[in-house]
C-alpha cells in the first residue's frame, strides 16, 4: 500500500541562539515534525542555528538543495537579530517587498493600543516579490512563503502561541493543496482517566502488537492516552482501520475512556452539564481556583459554571461556604467531613444543581503521618442531600497533586452526571 | 577581553529517524549544550539526521568542516540502523578495529545474563584506529573519540541512562584536559513586564551592540526576557560583565523589571505582600480563577492570599460581591465601575487589606465594537478608598487573553506594593 505514495522530502530550520545553547526545548519543531509526518510528508534533516546571518545562509541554501520544502522556525520578530525573513531571501536569491495591508494592519494594531509604532516593527511588512504572507491573528509577523524553482521555502514565527495557530489554519491546508496526492500517516488518541499507564497497558496488552495500526500509551498527569497510528493512501482509509481496533479497545476500556482526540476532561464536563441542563459550583481549598479555571476555560462555560469561591482560610471556610466551625474542630480542615459542607456550601451560595469542595494538603509542608502531604478530599453535593466524597492520596510536586486533585474532581462530576442519568434529569 | 580567550566550536550531530518524526523530544542534545556552554564551548549549530548512511555522512562532513570538535548522539546500538560508527569513521578517512578488551567484556556481559552473545553486537566493540573508546558502565556501546588533523569527533550512545553518566564522567573531563583555558559562558535573565518585545528594545538597543556580553530579548505570553550572556575565563569574572549591562538596563528599564532569572511573577508579588504584611482576596470574572490559581501555586501564598470568588453571572457579582445592580445596568458587567465594585467587594467579603477585580471578554464569543474580545478592566483597591483601575486589550485566543491578564493583575499589584511603600507600611 505504501509504495505507491509519493515521497516529498522536508527540512526543519530551527533559529536562535537560545536553541543552540539548550535554553529552551525545540517544541515547536516536534510539533512540525509529527503534523508532517502525518501527512506522509519525509523530514529529510533537522537544523539549529544561532541568530547568525552567514550561519543561517549556508544552512538554508544547504536545506534547499536537499528538499523540496524547507521551513524555518523564528526569526520573524522585530529586532535586530530577528534575520530569517533576510536569510531566506538571499538564500533564495528573491528581494523583499513592504506589503501595504500588513503594514497598515501592524500600525492599527498599535494605535488601537495608544502605543507609537515603533520603527523596527515595519520589517514585519516586508514579503518576497514572489510568494505571499501567512495569516497572524496572534502576533505582528506574518509567516512567509517563498517560491521558487519548484522549492517552497515556508517561514513561521517563534512563540507557539503564533506558530501552533498558523501550522494548523495556514501550512497544512496549504500543503494539502499543493501535494493532494500525498499518503497519510492519520492518529486518533483516546484519553483515559482513572486508571494508570501500567494498567491500561496490561488490559490491552494483546492489541498493541499489530503494525498497522500501532497503539501507544503515553503517560499523561493523571490520565493516559492512548494513540492509535494507520498508514493509508486517504484518511477516510486510515480512519477506518483505526475505528476498527478503537471498537476493540472499547470493549476493554469503555468506562474509563472520557474522549477522542483533543477534547479535555473539562470540555466534556460542561458538555454534559449543558446536555443535562444543570448547573454546578466550586468551592476550591488546596487547588486554589484551579478546577474553576479549568472550566472557564472553556468557552461557553458561564451557562453550566455558576462560579466558585478560593477558601484557604477556615474563616473563609465559615464566613462564605457556612462550613460549620465545629466540623474543623473535630476533623480539621482536611477532612470528609469539611470536604462535604464545602460542596454543600458552595451549592446553596450559588444556587447551582451540583456543589464540589476540595481540601487537601498540595505541599510541599502541611503533612503529618495521619495526614500526609497529597491527601485530599473531594465531595459531590447534589439535589436531595445526595453526596459523594472521595478520599485520595496524590503523588508528586504541589502542582501535580493540583492537577490531579482537579482532574479528579471532574472525573467524579462526569460519573455522577453520566451514572445518575435518569435521577438527575428526573429531577429537573 | 574576549580576544584572549581560545573559541573552540563544535556541533551537535543526533541521529534517529524516531527524532525526525517528533516522536521522542531530543533532551540529550539540549543537555550537552547547556554542558558545552558552561566550558565556554560554542555550539556552531546542531542537526538531526534519519539513519541513513549518506546522509549522515553528508551531515558529518559538513560538521568536521565546521567546527573542530563534532558529537555525534546515539546510533551506536546493535542493530542494523545503528550506523553512527560507520559513517563517522567514512567521514573521518578512518579505520575502525576490533578492540579485544571491550570485546571480552561484551562475551562476559551476556554470559552473565545467561544469554547467547549475538553476533550483532560484535561490531559494538570496533573502535577508530586513532582515537579511544569511552567507558560505559550503563549500556553495551561504548563511547567513541576519533582524532585526526586536529579534529576530535566523539560518539555517545542515545539512551539518556547510558549518555548523561557518559557526559558528566568521560566527556567533560576530556574536554576540560584538552582545553585547559577555555572560559565560561554565563547568562542572566531580566524578567520585564508591562511593556511590548519591540518598546523594550527601543528603550534599550544601544546597550544591545556589544558582543560581549550580547543582550537578548525573548517575548513571552505577557512578558519579555532579556537575557544578557557574557564570555570570561572564570564564572565571577563572567557575573562582572554580566552586572554592568544589569546596571544599565535597570537605568533604562527599571521599574518594569520584576525578577532575575527563574522566578515567576506571582512568586515576586507574593514576596512583596509578604514583606509588607499584607494581605490580598481576587474577585474574577473572565479570568475564572487564574489569578488565585496563580497566586496559591506558590507554596506558602495563604500568609496573604486569603481567597477568591469567581464570579461570571451578574447575579453572583451582585450577590456575592455586592456590586450594585444599578452599576451593572448603566455600564455593563465589563466596565471599570463595575471591576472597581468588584475590588472593592472582594476586600471586604474577605477583610483583605487589598482587593482586585478583573471583568473582561475573553472570547471567542461576546465581543460588541464597543466592547471586543480581549477587553480587561482590571482594579486595585486598597484601604482609604484608594483604588486604581486599568482599561486593557488583550490580543490571543481565550486563554492568552485570561494568561495576559492575569499577568497585568499581578503587575499592578506588584506596582501598587512598590510605588506606595510608605502608605502601605505606614498603614498597619
Amino acid at each position: 500500500m505504501n509504495t505507491s505514495l509519493k515521497i516529498i522530502r522536508a527540512e526543519i530550520v530551527s533559529v536562535g541562539t537560545e536553541l543552540l545553547l539548550g535554553q529552551i526545548v525545540d517544541t515547536n519543531a516536534v510539533h512540525l515534525a509529527q503534523r508532517l509526518a502525518e501527512l506522509g510528508i519525509s523530514v529529510y534533516r533537522r537544523v539549529t542555528v544561532g541568530d547568525n546571518m552567514s550561519r543561517l545562509v549556508t544552512a538554508l541554501k544547504q536545506a534547499l538543495s536537499n528538499a523540496e520544502i524547507v521551513f524555518t522556525i523564528g526569526g520573524l520578530g522585530p529586532t535586530m537579530d530577528d534575520i530569517t525573513r533576510d536569510a531566506l531571501a538571499e538564500a533564495m536569491g528573491e528581494r523583499l517587498q513592504l506589503d501595504p495591508a500588513i503594514q497598515h494592519r501592524l500600525i492599527e494594531f498599535f494605535q488601537q493600543r495608544n502605543v507609537t509604532f515603533p520603527a523596527n516593527n515595519l520589517k514585519q511588512a516586508l514579503v518576497p516579490e514572489r510568494g505571499h504572507p501567512l495569516n497572524n491573528p496572534n502576533g505582528t509577523a506574518p509567516g512567509l512563503v517563498f517560491e521558487k524553482d519548484r522549492k517552497l521555502a515556508i517561514a513561521l514565527p517563534g512563540p507557539p502561541s503564533e506558530f501552533l495557530p498558523m501550522v494548523q489554519n495556514e501550512v497544512i491546508p496549504l500543503l494539502r493543496d499543493r501535494f493532494p496526492d500525498l499518503g497519510v500517516i492519520h492518529s486518533r488518541v483516546l484519553r483515559v482517566t482513572g486508571l494508570g499507564e501500567s494498567l491500561v497497558e496490561e488490559k490491552i496488552k494483546d492489541l498493541m502488537r499489530d503494525e498497522n495500526p500501532t497503539v501507544a500509551p503515553y503517560a499523561k498527569t493523571g490520565e493516559v492516552h492512548l494513540r492509535i497510528t494507520a498508514r493509508a493512501l486517504t484518511i477516510p482509509e486510515a480512519e477506518e482501520i483505526i475505528s476498527k481496533k478503537e471498537a476493540q479497545i472499547r470493549e476493554r476500556l469503555d468506562e474509563r475512556i472520557y474522549a477522542v482526540d483533543d477534547e479535555p476532561l473539562e470540555s466534556v464536563v460542561l458538555r454534559l452539564f449543558i446536555q443535562h441542563k444543570r448547573t454546578i459550583a466550586a468551592a476550591e481549598s488546596c487547588t486554589g481556583g484551579m478546577l474553576a479555571e479549568r472550566l472557564t476555560n472553556i468557552a461557553g462555560s458561564s451557562n453550566s459554571f455558576l462560579g466558585g469561591i478560593v477558601a484557604y482560610s477556615n474563616s473563609a471556610k465559615i464566613r462564605l461556604l457556612n462550613v460549620p466551625p465545629e466540623r474543623i474542630e473535630s476533623f480539621g480542615a482536611v477532612s470528609a467531613e469539611v470536604a462535604e459542607a464545602m460542596a454543600d456550601g458552595v451549592r446553596q451560595v450559588f444556587g447551582s444543581d451540583i456543589g464540589i469542595g476540595i481540601t487537601g494538603i498540595a505541599g510541599p509542608g502541611g503533612g503529618t503521618p495521619e495526614k500526609p502531604v497529597g491527601l485530599v478530599y473531594i465531595s459531590v453535593a447534589g439535589p436531595d442531600n445526595s453526596i459523594k466524597t472521595t478520599r485520595n492520596i496524590f503523588l508528586g510536586q504541589r502542582n501535580e497533586v493540583r492537577i490531579r486533585a482537579t482532574q479528579t474532581a471532574l472525573t467524579m462530576l462526569k460519573d455522577r452526571l453520566l451514572s445518575c442519568k435518569d435521577d438527575i434529569i428526573g429531577d429537573g
